[in-house]
């Protein structure tokens, strides 16, 4: 905490660096960017006295050894700023050192001194000493350079010329190419960043069972059912096609439809499940077809630009090869015998919880990072993680940073639906992704408060929310209850409150009878088979279609952080929108959140951050519509009806930055 | 970062501790509070899953290895939150603890499956098992205790009551005492709290220039004048007597009166140009006293409840014996010679600055320690550090910790007027109390926002803000400009909207008169003697010994961050109230910022804060002019007239609380 007199010889720096920023939780977990991101960090740096400072931001990919630059530059009140490129998908380790600039210091003082006609015979040999203080540290090039001004210097017909031979901003460059750094600082702590691929940030998400692609409802359909499936999936404009657990299926307690106790002999099961005699978390449920069957699934989704997701649940049955192999990793009553799970008094006897804290959780720690390895060598870089928040925050941050150590192209979707606190810890530990809240907030002040904490607060240094409309464990009341109406405008949301969003197969078709009372789904596909008429009439496909190629046209709607909400009359009608930095994609989204009865009301636009004048005609390209509209000023009307229109998504542009042969008018 | 897999046996905790408070820049400096208090500490606190868990907060005085312990609670959203007595003035470390609450997770499992009519044999046994495992660090009393419980339990004639045996609130209670630590997560830091003595946030200070103590205009006063002046100052309220540098005074380019830069034979020069051949930081100016008069003056003031305050100038005259001594502690020019001050082009000849980071600074940081040291030695336990901004704040974190380690009741106060952030590092650094910019903080709004920041933001914790209304280098325009009512309402301001403010003499006689255009005094004593009148017409000494008593008499003004602003019509009149916690001091300031025009207006109080019914009446005496109102309501109106009483100071009482014999009408 304090200086040591006894230390060293060196006195202490006494230039302190404060406030860095980004930092989590000082420094104990990563903020995130993606490749190609700018990392902007900027600190609080100063010293006592007037004398001038330099600071440089340090950083290295968290496998090197060697660090790289970039100056920092003072920015206003002691603040400080500097960036670097995240050029790879890796992580990188940042940090800052500021040190005394001597020379700077010198030449203020010089100057000031000249400028009041004061003799600086004195201070001009101070310089000459500071810049041949440099020249151990040149390379040829500046060696020479520099004593060719060394040169002139001494030989100045004046001090007028002397004075300006030193000042020069060439030598300067020289000089700081080549500064001293005694005294110099470096922050107490080193910072890390996650750069992950673009997919952490911008992606579709369509998650299914697979045992469901198919048409016979009495029997599992195959990965190459599953196949058929995929062009109806890209084509709608999903990115990511997610797969709840194809592990094979305990027969031990097994559940029967709509969760019954005891299943009958031709039902599936539940695939979370896990475990059978036919193996365990590496296997594959013998209905779906083989581990070849499924690369072959792997590789037909990435030809046409689908990521395949895998449901990583950290569940036994009783029939699991862990209870026979590893019974250490189980919890045990007194007389000996494995506990199945509980919520007293409610009882899950076909599922085995895992004792994270065995003593031999090493070898279960290894275990589970094997799988995720094994299952990354088939192919997969994307997991849907089941309920880690009932798994220790420490085993995730250290399975994410394993995996990452080899394949840092992996993303990782925790699927936490819990207290507000627990979900930021598995964000900060490593999730790439992380389900939310939005799943439950309908009308427009929870919807404005809850985004405005999740992309203005720290969480969007750490937090990406993917926003799940419906999942296949909850169908909330307002699709139960608003019908398609409420369908679209909830998929709008979705797509266009966050970068990153999904939908569980069956939204497209508006699913949504529920197990009465319950948000959640009447013969749900976790205890059942399920045969889906894709066209079913009132479907949304063409609508979810257009709403994924609005994302796809649209930078704006591509990045996180940028969501800013507008004023709009009418508490049924919520209006937001997000902007490039360039201002060169201005995206503008009004709802209507009221699925019954059509609202209108003006929405009041912030035209001066859009870069449009107060008196400035722009254009306004409603995207699901088609039609474009020639608007001027803040303030502007819609009017949204739940069975035609229950959202509007509009592109922006300003009039002048127009070519004259656009057809508008 | 992450788990180590081959670090040990032990599986690493899960349980997270994170965002504790308070905490300053991740641990690396102390917070601040006084003797007495209650230091609450709260962080958020959990683990995965639903299991117990139990948080203790530790904390040691710092010289201690022990620790001690204090049970911390659950408050609300994974929030918890403990407090420890801060019983000496010392400095305490802390941390936080917490650990899985077994038999708590136990009992609330086992009470739920009994609830529901399960069989819990099984669980039963766990119980004992629980129980049993905690007779290993039992003391006697426990240990029969528990085995009494485990004996009635054995012995139960059914099921039922051999669960009631179990979750028994004495046996919890026993267990709790003697519980288990397994599977503890510590906090990663430990913190630390300086618990200064009460004057670092209760004091009104009195700075002077002890030579300017008698009647002759062209001889320096003595300490025995000073001693003459200290009814006068004790007598007017005044808790800390603050003396400018008292050391002898460089004859080397000695300044004249009004910073002339020829002084004449009788000129005494300015106090902060220290060192001549009588001595340096540890000797006395001949013209003073001696030593021996010095601790008579110290004695003397102690005795009528005056502390002495030394200003520490880290300056040297070129005639200070360290020149001589110690001339690598200097900054050289490459001739040899040493630097004066410069601020180019101004300089500073009679002022040599001293080199921190000399290769000798250790022996210089030593010397350093040793003169304050010295003067503790004499009784002068509070120290006015001049300029501290000039030097490296490592230096003072070291100086300050070295002191406090024997001497915790030394308090530092940082004359820093300087930039923000320079300004919050020193008060980190350790000073207990801080000069501010309340100087030149004049009207409704900005005085406003200023002490919102202070009270109410981070800096709270850590930064006391010793109000001067005017010092010895500062006259500012207010009070040039505002007259009498301007110096009563600074007073009034100062004293109520910090709990600690200062006054530089002449204060109290309205003296005004400037160097033209500037806020300096004109014939200031810094570089001169001076005879004052303190009797002189149109004084405020009543006005300001009335102040002083308001302070003494109620607890509500003696604390710091208990500041909150309240509403008032008019712009030109600042409204404010400081309530102590239980209620029972309520004091409500209104004060005319015009000192020209009288001002009538409304103002809004927080009555029901206050514990005040909308329709309560309530009392409300007026304390500088007597006057007691009978108000009810929120909304009261107050007329302030600059040439009769530019503030009101309102003592409120809830007539509820009103004994029937007060004769209040």
């Amino acid at each position: 905490m304090s200086v040591d007199l006894n230390a060293g010889d060196a006195p202490p720096s006494s230039i302190l660096i404060e406030r860095v920023w980004p930092e989590i939780d000082c420094g104990r977990y990563p903020v995130k960017r993606e490749v190609g991101d700018l990392l902007t960090v900027s600190a609080d740096i100063f010293r006592e006295g007037h004398d001038h400072i330099a600071a440089v931001l340090r950083y290295r990919r968290w496998q090197d050894t060697a660090w790289r630059e970039a100056e920092m530059r003072f920015v206003d009140n002691d603040r400080w700023e500097g960036a670097f490129l995240l050029a790879e998908n890796t992580r990188y380790t940042y940090t800052i050192d500021a040190f005394p600039d001597v020379f700077g210091t010198w030449r203020d003082e010089v100057a000031k001194k000249h400028e009041a006609g004061l003799d600086v015979a004195s201070e001009l040999l101070e310089g000459r000493s500071i810049v041949r203080e440099v020249l151990a540290r040149c390379d040829e090039a500046d060696r020479v350079l520099i004593e060719r001004y060394l040169q002139t210097h001494a030989e100045a017909s004046s001090q007028v010329v002397s004075v300006r031979v030193l000042l020069d901003d060439d030598l300067l460059a020289a000089v700081n190419r080549n500064r001293s750094r005694v005294g110099a600082s470096t922050y107490q702590r080193t910072l890390e960043v996650i750069a992950d691929r673009e997919r952490a940030r911008f992606a579709a998400w369509y998650s299914m069972f697979p045992r469901s692609a198919g048409t016979d409802p009495i029997k599992s359909a195959t990965f190459d059912d599953a196949i058929a499936q995929l062009p109806r999936i890209a084509g709608m404009g999903f990115d990511v096609l997610y797969f709840t657990p194809i592990h094979p299926i305990g027969v031990t307690d097994r559940k029967g439809p709509n969760n019954t106790l005891v299943a009958g002999p031709e039902d599936p099961g539940v695939p979370y499940a896990i475990g059978s005699a036919v193996g365990g978390h590496d296997a594959i449920e013998p209905g779906l077809g083989t581990l070849e069957d499924f690369r072959r699934l792997v590789r037909a989704a990435n030809d046409i630009g689908l990521d395949v997701a895998l449901d990583l649940a950290i569940n036994a049955s009783p029939d699991h090869p862990w209870v026979k192999d590893h019974p250490e990793w189980f919890y045990k009553r007194p007389d000996g015998t494995i506990k199945f799970a509980e919520n007293p008094p409610k009882k899950y006897q076909d599922i085995y919880p895992i004792n994270f804290q065995n003593d031999h959780w090493q070898e279960l720690w290894q275990e589970l990072k094997r799988i995720v390895m094994f299952w990354i060598e088939q192919g997969v870089f994307t997991f849907r993680v089941d309920n880690p928040h009932t798994k220790p925050t420490v085993f995730w941050e250290w399975l994410i940073r394993e995996v990452h150590l080899t394949h840092p192209q992996v993303i990782f979707l925790s699927e936490a639906f819990t207290r507000p606190k627990v979900m930021r810890s598995l964000a900060k530990a490593g999730f790439a992704q992380s389900y939310t809240y939005f799943t439950w907030r309908n009308f427009k002040r929870e919807l404005t408060e809850y985004l405005t904490e999740l992309t203005t607060s720290e969480m969007k240094e750490y937090f990406r929310g993917n926003f799940f409309a419906n999942t296949h464990d909850i169908l909330p009341y307002i699709l139960q209850e608003g019908g398609r109406a409420a369908f679209q405008f909830r998929a709008v949301l979705a797509a266009t409150l966050s970068s990153v969003y999904g939908l569980y197969s069956g939204f497209e078709v508006c699913e949504n009878t529920p197990v009465p009372g319950r948000e959640e789904y009447l013969n749900s596909e976790k205890y059942q088979y399920k045969v889906w008429d894709w066209d079913r009439p009132g479907n949304i496909a063409d609508y979810i279609t257009q709403l994924n190629a609005i994302r796809r046209d649209h930078p704006a709607l591509q990045e996180y952080e940028n969501l800013r909400f507008f004023g709009a009359g009418d508490d049924n009608v919520i209006c937001y929108g997000k902007m490039t930095l360039d201002r060169s994609d201005i995206i503008v989204v009004a709802v209507n959140l009221d699925p019954f009865q059509p609202h209108e009301t003006s929405m009041t636009l912030p035209i001066d951050t859009f870069g449009i004048g107060e008196g400035d005609q722009y254009r306004a390209d409603e995207l699901l519509s088609g039609e474009t509209y020639l608007w001027t000023g803040a303030v502007q009307h819609v009017r949204l009806d739940p069975h035609v229109n229950p959202a509007a998504i509009y592109s922006l542009r300003s009039w002048t930055y127009q070519e004259y042969a656009e057809p508008c008018f």
